[in-house]
């Protein structure tokens, strides 16, 4: 990671970050100081986004912005993020009709792209993929999610909003809702929360709970949490309510399934027993666990989330090429 | 539609044109005042356009370009209009390999993509989804065409040709021809003339005849019209010649289709009775309907209406955004 | 070809060098003499973006870049020269799925997108598209690969290359290795190198020769040939090898392509037997006929070719717009 990549010539103005030329692939590449760092810059665009709508600190510049799988969200914030900057995006987002399908490696195909652009952003089904793409290209590589591995900017993109939402993560009380463990935003968002001042507590059915190993993070940094099965029970405390969807597939027994499923619904009659400022999150898309009815409450932050996503990202791109 | 949806702040030389922050759904919002203004913007846009090739009207402004269905003629033509005017663009256009495949409504993409975008174009199958997509939405919706629903930006570059074209629309007599029981196009399009000083002629074969709801509205305004069944009957009074395609599929009896197909195809033969400043129209794609032979003619308008799209959605973009 | 299309007003410091307002459908169109124009312009672009990154040249310009069949690279690489050159980019990837699967002929999809753009890029799958294309189009065409056809930048940069890297075309031995029957990219690099002072070396199983019509444009430029079914054989004299892939599919008896397939990869091993500045190129994608072990060698000049891709497309976007 202490390798500098081909970002270009540095700017006399540049401020030694440490994100200069690097890969993004993983929230463990983030301390508290990384993250304070990328959140104070996040918060910055959202300023200039909100005031001016964009900037040209990244004109010139392009991104390659490569799909193996399509994800309209997330391909849609990178790209709306480098647009803001005044950068350009050359969007490759159906790779299973393109020459990457006549057999040619993650590599080859990354090297190509970097001859034209100056970062990539690389989302992938296999465990891995980022780690390889940034191994061998000499641009900057942006983790937008490789199969159940990580997927860094969500991860980044959370915190940001109980950061922005809440003012701090100092004393938060956080439950994470509904299927903990498969949901990938989940882990890593609790490896992040991990650092700060936080009491956790894991509502989900007993076949989906949060896996041992992400408990054992949480012990070991020495916080107290709680697990359940009714988000009735946490509703009271929570400032950070984190809702995941349960899906049916999970489900060998679908009278179990009919029997826990709304006790993972947030809707407004469950909102009436929540603090007055804690906040409700959602990686999106939800289907039905959130109501409708929510939307219009002050909590509902999932669709600012999204938004920050883009600030997240902004901040990630113009960092790592050495323009933040 | 009064409430003034979010568009940035208002610039200081901005011109009361009640279009600001307003959604595009319906040619229902048009009259005459307004269809004035927006093709005066037009034509400036089109001399802009021949002079410059593009300005930065809309710079730092991102359109998220959002069709459910296929068209590459519509969302090249709308991306085209926002890169001319200096802005970006997001195109969607697979969304059916997309995580709106997942499960998620139609209000919860809007409510995502305009998290990114300062204003959405919406091409989907069902009609009324431009009008859901605008009631959930913050940021302006341009509707491209909902299903058997409305079109309206193909309505007004097919008004604005005439206009273009003839100089006005002023006593004139347009003919439409072809299938005009299923022709969204058409059904707009007469919406849209019954205001101005026409007389119809209505062109088809008769299981594909004008609906009676449009002959009523037609009524209603006073126009006169005939019915009839072969474009020879009409070629040498009409000033404007719509043409649009009589498929095969319509019939039950081929042996009905073989009889009537020749009595719609507009060929070089067909032009010599014409007027000598008469415009042939064409929605476009054509497969036999217009000779090739006709397209040096000078009045093969059809070319010329696929230029005045980018015009009028340029136009409308600017308008919506405050920048006309 | 002597018709100038339309591409906006003449520059005042236009300089007379034969591309502006034309297409580029072949390697024909070009001798020696245009040949340098293009590779000065192309070396100038390489040192633009080595330096900033991008130029303004192209700004308010849009290119339509039409792909009938997928192919991530060439794509990308003409999506990347517009942009770096100031200009925005229509893609238009997936046409399978688009307007023109309706039926629409190849003549009226273009001169819609001309009516949004200013220059055509086109792949299409048959012989002849791109000259049916500039045939009706108003704006130069540039082809990007037409079946079995031409695909006159590739030829062009796999040139350039050889000049940048080698300095000349002068007292060369080029050896073409794999499958020079079905190979595009090696019939026509050898049309355009017959009129340097080259010699060449074909090399290839005997199933897979060079094909008499391209063997007979060697010999009629008096240029010395040999052929030989064995990469060994010439490995230590070549100053350029081109090396293609030699595909299963093409052997009806897989035993015979299991006993020469080791003839035409090349490896760590190989490359000590070549000269210290030679160098090893291929259209890419490979599959296994070069070692990754050789990617490093700086002889290795497969992913410098990618980026001259970009150069020569860069070259050739601002000659036909008359701003090189």
């Amino acid at each position: 990671m202490a390798e500098i990549k081909d970002v270009g010539r540095l700017p006399a103005d540049y401020a030694a970050n440490g994100f200069y030329g690097q890969d993004i692939l993983s929230v463990s590449q983030f301390d508290k100081e990384k993250l304070a760092y990328i959140f104070g810059v996040a918060h910055e665009m959202r300023v200039l986004v909100e005031r001016f709508g964009s900037a040209d600190l990244l004109q010139g510049k392009i991104l390659a912005n490569l799909f193996y799988e399509p994800s309209t969200r997330t391909s849609s914030s990178f790209m709306a993020a480098m647009l803001r900057l005044g950068g350009q995006v050359i969007p490759i987002n159906n790779v299973q009709y393109s020459s990457v399908t006549k057999g040619e490696s993650l590599p080859d195909t990354v090297r190509t792209l970097e001859s034209y652009a100056d970062v990539i952003v690389l989302r992938h089904p296999e465990v891995g993929a980022a780690a390889t793409a940034a191994h061998y290209a000499r641009k900057p590589v942006i983790n937008a999610g490789d199969g159940v591995g990580e997927h860094p900017t969500q991860a980044l993109l959370d915190l940001f909003t109980i950061v922005e939402d809440l003012g701090s993560v100092q004393n938060l009380r956080v439950a994470m809702v509904g299927d903990l463990k498969y949901g990938r935003t989940v882990h890593s968002l609790t490896k992040l929360l991990v650092n700060y001042d936080v009491t956790f507590d894991f509502v989900s059915p007993e076949i989906l709970a949060m896996p041992e190993d992400v408990l054992d993070v949480v012990r070991r940094h020495g916080h107290s949490f709680r697990v359940t099965d009714s988000v009735h029970e946490v509703i009271g405390d929570a400032d950070v309510l984190y809702v995941t969807r349960v899906q049916k597939e999970r489900f060998t027994d679908l009278a179990q399934y009919d029997r826990v499923r709304d006790h993972y619904v947030v809707d407004e009659e469950l909102m009436t027993k929540a603090k007055p400022h804690m906040i409700v999150m959602h990686p999106l898309p939800r289907v039905n666990e959130i109501a409708y009815g929510v939307d219009d409450d002050p909590r509902a932050a999932y669709f600012r989330q999204m938004r920050n996503g883009m600030y997240i990202r902004m901040a990630l791109l113009a960092a790592v090429l050495g323009k933040a």
